[in-house]
């Protein structure tokens, strides 16, 4: 009798676990980070220490100044150390890289997409991300979409901060991420 | 002996619930939105009127006209209207922010990657979605590969059907987005 | 008293499986694929059989020759035949589209973007998929983010191998595609 009842039960749990739409809850994040990564843009006269440049553009403009109507148009890739902390000179543990469009013709937001490439003791491995940056609100939401290495097949989200600029030619974001699927 | 069964059971089907490879089966989307998005392309005299812009082309090409060969190699960043209807005046609920590529030599097919952006009395969060675009199918199925707000962490697929197009300059999208992970 | 045991057991497992942080162990995959995709760059002088374009490249570089500096800042647009061995002239499953930008200032490193649209008796569907490219190791993993038909809300690994290259114009990827989430 008791086996029947074991039986019952986990062919019946077999058959939801696999079947039903995935309906979940939020908890707290099985895995979580928090990083810095600085972006310098190249302007036409700082090649040595730009970590990224303008690469496309509305018609008319230029590729060493963002354009004016909230830069909208421009594509911007970038190579950007990260630190654990928000030093610009500490010990990189990875590079942030990618691209992002500005992409709203009425305030400064942009299209996300790139990688964090960690290669430190405590962390080897890829996170590749996607979003949208509302640059001027004080916290931003983007997808982590995948991750390899350490992270791989990891899911969560990026909590990203501007921690400090300078113009349009320096800035710092903080980011913070929380998967919720670890594997 | 009850007690012995509902543990038996317990650990196996949680080891079962961990550990198995995810294969599932599809049903009933958890979440289900219906939205159209209108795109305006800038062709050198609507800058007023203009949702996008073509900011990167082949060699030799123009950036305020799609090239010939199928438009392949313009890269076309956008700010749409979306709206619940196809009325391209009603009231906005968000915006489609992103970009596509034009990557096919023998027909018209875009990478699109893109983040919904809603912001209305019955949603608020971003869906991030990526995937191709053979715009000439009646439907194209694309990727919701993440999201935030209330759809945080969300997965799923959006649909998109032309809903009416004129010319190269105007063309209206109606999307079908069912998500089949909810959190 | 059975019963009473089985309805225990049900709804704690039903708990269980809805809310508690996805925490999984890598098991096999449950769908695998290996896939060949050829990329010949247009050159200026090759427009026929170019499946590539540089489209977007840092001030004062031109678009059809790859920057020095690693190639900093290249946005490339491609559109390249997938087939099931390493011959070019083998009869294509699909195409692999989208877009690649090399995005590391001191080796080659692209972000990737692109999806596989394959056609054929055995698959129909696309992949989507997103990642780092350091194009100099060996292998490198980038993220399967989410697929179409017979790939709907597919998760996975593509693991991409350089299989053979010519100077800057012509290369040839190997990828195998392990699939960890099936649906």
């Amino acid at each position: 009798m008791g086996a029947k009842v074991a039986l019952f039960v986990f062919f019946t749990f077999f058959a939801l676990c696999s079947t039903f739409p995935l309906q979940r809850k939020q908890y707290a994040p099985c895995k979580h980070l928090v990083l810095f990564f600085h972006d310098i843009i190249y302007n036409g006269r700082n090649a040595l220490n730009a970590t990224s440049a303008i690469i496309a553009a509305p018609q008319g403009a230029n590729l060493t100044k963002l354009t004016n109507n909230f830069h909208f148009g421009n594509l911007v890739v970038f190579d950007d150390p990260v630190t654990l902390d928000n030093n610009l000179h500490s010990e990189p543990v990875g590079r942030a890289q990618g691209f992002y469009i500005y992409d709203t013709k009425n305030t400064y937001t942009a299209y996300l997409g790139f990688n964090f490439a960690l290669n430190s003791a405590n962390h080897q491995g890829t996170i590749t991300v996607a979003g949208a940056d509302p640059t001027l609100k004080k916290t931003r939401d983007i997808s982590v979409t995948g991750g390899t290495g350490d992270f791989f097949m990891h899911r969560g989200i990026a909590t990203i901060m501007t921690d400090a600029f300078e113009g349009d030619v320096y800035f710092r974001l903080r980011v913070e991420i929380k998967f919720y699927e670890c594997w």
